[in-house]
């Protein structure tokens, strides 16, 4: 049986995106070419780039392409260039939109430590062999999003800014149930992260969280104060299996997971929307979680990793093809163990292979 | 010489705090009785233990004690016993009134790498071995403080949470001035970690710190989004020497900082007011960085060292001590270099000593 036909938007951005992306390039045309896939792809500009070309960080065409799209495929965004840009058209501010005007409120970000990079970690191998934590962030609330959000000039001349955070009932259960519900596919475990001793928003995470914990009791729910989260996924990350936290410390606790791994650089993120009742099918941006890394960008020095793991989740995810998508994670892993590096992973005595080497590599596994 | 007078609040407050706290007495009474000191203390209720006594998690009358004296020491606050109280007198609501009704803006959290317990941390010892970091935590602004903070129902029957974070001029200011002012007497480095690219916020505190630095010149400025701060936290400690940042990325980043050193539990903190124009004195408290940990409390099981440190800087900052701080700091690594430990320390092969024991070893070392 053919395919489903697909349509994918391709943003590669700015920095090492365009290069990352272009090996997730080489994987479609060989995988349409096989037949087992048939990907279509329009590419447009984000970020930078966009702002380069017509002083916006994306142009309203772009967002209605990605509002029609299965999916879309996201680079990165940013670099020093764009600095001194006005505020709303600064890279990041094309990210956001994407994130909101598609409402992608769920933001998968696993972190998977690969055993041949166990040693690249920064914690004792022990504390990190193994370690298989996924991070579902809220990504289209919070004080990311939140109105005021200003700066006043005051009447003494001073300055005063302000971010809104807010987070209604309905905003919290859902993204309780994607936690929820993705647990009972790994460990069964959910803890929950927020800062309720000091925050209202946190007050009613906890309540909500624990209230849409009724629909699913054969998943174990515990809290945990986000501060004290940080603390303990350095302490013994694998105490964790999903994490559930709102937008602002899913941004800084997967960082921080990201990096124990010893796999920054190799991993991606999924943003989902809502299912569609009558088509179920849900709105998708699949990117990996590093940045643009302006300082090696062009230099074929980058990883395309997690740009290729995160074309991985958007086989798994959107276009229900979790066989492929296991067979591209499976070519990773296989790479990896075949001591096949970048620069970013090479460790000493290792010769690093450049991006197109790496992605070659990547397809070569793929096809095996 | 008769050392001048000094009049100190102790608010032991709940779990191991009142535990820890007896034996920071024991080295008041020896240095007093030795003339070193002419420590006058009173102690008083706060959290949990003051909820009890009087429905408030400080009463008005500790609050003026807590005015008129020349520091406070303050144990820790807080349990599951006080889960349900209401959210006002909640017990982290009298440290937070304390912090800010003494308008201790200035939240100074050293973390540090004593040799003998490199090993202790999850980082490999050698990212760790050395390490002096000083996170600058602003503390009585931002989303602890901003105003609205309130969980209202909405006419759906949803609830909606609202925390404001604010920040105006001269409190960005007054902060950036104590990091570049503490790094002169460090390695001249201060890291200003914000989230430009997405808060207001982040975007004034940005440009008052950049601003600030024309003054401090000879110091070295670099800025770091929060989220890569915390990453770079994990890969790399060593990197920094003093960090600057708001109140909620301040309570994210100490709390990893205090988890990488492998002496969580040995922490100590100050929190400053600003200098009094005609007397010179700034208010003060010190507390440990670590909390209540109600699960060991009152079996003589907790680490009285990060109290006896948080002691040691009241005696460097409040009261101009700064040789016998040093010599009560010196003490603490003799203890642990001699194999002394609490069971958080203990490590395998070394039988734990208890609270008091640890307390006795330190007063023996002071003494010396
Ligand atoms: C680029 C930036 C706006 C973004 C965020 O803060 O969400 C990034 O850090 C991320 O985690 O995806
Ligand atoms: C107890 C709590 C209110 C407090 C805070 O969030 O500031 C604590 O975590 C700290 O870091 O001192």
């Amino acid at each position: 049986m053919a395919p489903a036909r697909s349509n994918i938007l391709v943003l590669p951005g700015d920095g090492i995106g365009p290069e990352a992306m272009a090996e997730v390039d080489k994987i479609i045309a060989w995988t349409n070419a096989e037949g087992l896939t048939a990907i279509e792809t329009d590419v447009d500009l984000v970020g930078g780039a966009a702002y380069d070309d017509h002083g916006q960080a994306i142009s309203d065409a772009a967002m209605e392409k990605a509002l029609a799209a299965d999916a879309v495929l996201f680079g990165a965004v940013g670099g020093p260039k764009w600095d001194d840009v006005p505020y709303d058209a600064r890279p990041e501010a094309g990210l956001l939109r994407l994130r909101k005007d598609l409402a992608l409120f769920a933001n998968l970000r696993p972190a998977i430590c690969y055993p041949a990079l166990a040693s690249a970690s920064s914690l004792k191998p022990e504390l990190v062999e193994g370690l298989d934590i996924l991070i579902v962030r809220e990504l289209t609330g919070g004080v990311y999003f939140g109105e005021p959000k200003e700066v006043v000039t005051l009447e003494n001349g001073e300055q005063r800014a302000v971010d809104t955070q807010v987070y209604t009932t309905h905003e919290i259960d859902r993204i309780a149930r994607v936690a929820f519900e993705l647990a009972r596919t790994r460990s069964n475990q959910v803890c929950s992260m927020e800062k309720r001793n000091v925050m209202r928003s946190g007050v009613l995470w906890n309540k909500v969280v624990t209230a849409t914990h009724a629909d699913f009791q054969d998943v174990e729910l515990s809290h945990m104060l986000a501060d004290a989260g940080g603390m303990q996924l350095v302490r013994a990350p694998k105490q964790f299996d999903v994490i559930v936290t709102d937008n602002l410390f899913g941004d800084m606790l997967s960082d921080v997971a990201a990096m124990l791994t010893g796999s920054l650089g190799m991993l991606p993120s999924a943003s989902l929307g809502a299912e569609d009742a009558t088509t179920g099918k849900r709105k998708a941006m699949y990117e990996p979680v590093h940045g643009s890394a302006p300082d090696i960008a062009g230099q074929g020095k980058a990883n395309p990793i997690a740009m290729v793991a995160s074309f991985a989740m958007m086989l798994r995810y959107s276009l229900g093809m979790a066989d492929l998508a296991t067979q591209v994670e499976t070519a990773i892993a296989n790479v990896l163990d075949a001591g096949i590096r970048t620069g970013d992973i090479a460790g000493s005595g290792i010769t690093p292979v450049s991006t197109s080497q790496m992605g070659d590599a990547l397809l070569a596994e793929v096809q095996k």
